[in-house]
């Protein structure tokens, strides 16, 4: 696997698993969008708390975000970066969300995301999802409206 | 390398790299600060805008950031956790930044930081730094006050 091939092969099941993710969200499919997570992942989200620990936390939290949308999410990817070796794996992107949440605020937002993998029995795992935007230092205010 | 001792090894690579940044922040010596970056990095930073790109865009952001700080920054990281294989590699933690700014504001904030590393010419290169704080959605305001 320790070849230019084998980290070609490594990196294309890394952007399957990205663009399983995108599937997974635009069709608000709870099962799939936490399919390939570690049991102990460690997830930084884009709003409070701090940080997520364990799949089933990251479960609860996904069902509560799908559930804001009941007409949908809107999910983009873009500037995808991969880098993956034989075991661990890494990719970075923007992504783009827009829907109409429950309570009817108009959502359309970039966040930056980090994605870090392992290979546990042959299978990759989500071992670690960082999700953010950035504040504005001048007001203390989340970022919600940045164009990359 | 592919073994447990070089796993290992590797891992203890990439602690020596985030205990130098400690090291680093705290004596606010940007050159080291910077001296493990990829020319290509992609920096999402706790502050705007959405993305740095390349080192030195993230040089100039360092220096600013220092600059900020004139009588010193704490720095302290816990919780690290790292992956490293061949020439893959990823940490995340969080960090506990501490100090008076320039306009007399007192700091104590912790920040999740995910910092993923790729060998080159055998040399382990930052070429992705995400650090951010997460929101609250109840009120759009950066949520600086968390604590682990």
């Amino acid at each position: 696997m320790d070849t230019e091939q084998g980290r070609r092969a490594a990196e294309e099941e890394i952007r399957d698993l990205v663009e399983a993710r995108v599937q997974a969200v635009r069709s608000r499919d709870l099962n799939a969008a936490i399919a390939h997570h570690a049991p102990d992942v460690v997830a930084f989200d884009v709003v409070n708390p701090l940080q997520y620990l364990g799949a089933d936390t990251v479960r609860e939290r996904t069902q509560a975000w799908f559930a804001l949308y009941p007409e949908g999410i809107g999910y983009e990817v873009r500037d995808l970066y991969v880098a993956a070796g034989e075991e661990v794996a890494f990719c970075h992107h923007l992504y783009r969300v827009t829907g109409t949440t429950s309570a009817g605020a108009q959502v359309d937002m970039w966040v930056r995301a980090t994605v870090c993998f392992q290979k546990s029995d042959g299978v990759w795992k989500v071992v670690h999802d960082h999700e953010s935007v950035p504040f504005d230092p001048e007001t203390g205010k989340a970022s919600m409206e940045l164009k990359p």
